[in-house]
């Protein structure tokens, strides 16, 4: 049985405000919250009629979970978790591989990224305070789990990539440099993505050391963003 | 000035029966009418209002448009095309790059394969009937243009790749097999991708002549269907 107080809580998550404010964030739905249980994450409270077979926290009823829920078809579940942000410690960024996300808005982009990452076992993913919430229930969805398993940190990227080590190279995908085939394994090195619409940011690009591309043989202007990050992911661990 | 009848022929193509029935499909906005543009897509009407810049064929305004528009903030315009279907060949797939799509079901992905064989010079893409509308909206944005030039097909895929040439291996994309990077430049091949949740159906997977596996290093279950398929393009494409 959960309170109105409770109730108006679980719907107030939607919103990014409240949710940083509370340092909380919810998920619904059998297949996502499946996923990051399966992954290991700590959820605080598990919300859940008595369909759902998994753990919980609180029995709700049917009715009750249609309240909470933030959409119009309610699942048998739904998950609060703490936002937790771990800051990057000096010099993080010049071992091993980091994906840097340069204002990639779309949550759903962002959630593909942290999938691609998880894939090619990247060490860490670093998001500029404009990209899309990391704890918006999409970017969570398109992770596809990777959210739980993929160390991630929000951080002004110009600032940090200033302070990269020069023996670790900051790669950034465009549309003219040398082609990803050539490019070694490489066991150190920053991945910068840019946004959808317009690119990496001039503070960010400031900071490119390596300009790679894609050799394009057809018409197509520009590949989206996590396909190009998926294609640079690739090549890089090629090799190894 | 638009009549009643015409603002309900308009209105009425959001409906794919409606579309087919007509052979006609609408973008609407000045980025995807103004890329379809560019790239010569043959319009067969362009409704607009005085702010856009471009050809038109139809004047209309700003109130007429709202009544036109599927959208709650209509644009300045609104194309209408003609649904043209080119059957296959045969022998069309024994040569070149073929992208064969197999109940790719979301039009948001459907366009950004359309992307990516675009930037690849893919020769064709052939799609199962149940993929998702090659005329939808969402479709045709996602693909930002490509859809003008990459040469399209629907078709049954178990039947069309029980034709294809023994000489022209059938790449199907999968979790295991062969690692895409010791593939070689292939001239002539068709590369299946399967849908977003179910994989390839029984019946493709049964035509698939090479299985093709994306290395993976983490833990994440899978790459979703335009990554996976851009990455195998890049690796056919190396060495060309």
């Amino acid at each position: 049985m959960l309170t109105k107080a409770e109730l108006q809580r679980l719907r107030s998550l939607r919103d990014k405000k409240i949710r940083e404010a509370l340092g909380l964030f919810v998920v619904e739905g059998e297949k996502v919250v499946g996923e990051l249980l399966a992954a290991g994450f700590p959820f605080a409270e598990i919300y859940a009629t008595p369909e759902w077979p998994g753990r919980k926290t609180h029995g709700v009823s049917a009715d009750e979970m249609a309240r909470a829920s933030h959409f119009p078809t309610p699942s048998s579940v739904l998950a609060v978790g703490t936002i937790a942000r771990t800051p990057l410690a000096p010099g993080a960024l010049d071992r091993g591989l980091t994906l840097a996300l340069d204002g990639v808005q779309d949550p759903g982009n962002v959630g593909t990224l942290l999938r691609i990452a998880d894939w090619f076992a990247l060490d860490r993913v670093v998001l500029s305070p404009d990209c899309a919430d990391l704890f918006h229930q999409k970017t969570i969805n398109a992770s596809m789990g990777s959210f739980a398993r993929v160390r991630t940190h929000t951080a002004d990227l110009a600032a940090i990539l200033g302070g990269v080590a020069a023996t670790t190279p900051i790669l950034g995908c465009d549309l003219v440099g040398e082609t990803v085939h050539v490019l070694p394994a490489l066991r150190d090195a920053v991945i910068v993505i840019g946004s959808e619409g317009r690119g990496l940011s001039p503070s960010v690009a400031a900071r490119i050391t390596r300009r790679v591309t894609i050799p394009r043989l057809g018409a197509a202007e520009s590949l989206n963003a996590a396909v190009a990050a998926a294609i640079v992911c690739d090549n890089l661990r090629r090799g190894r």
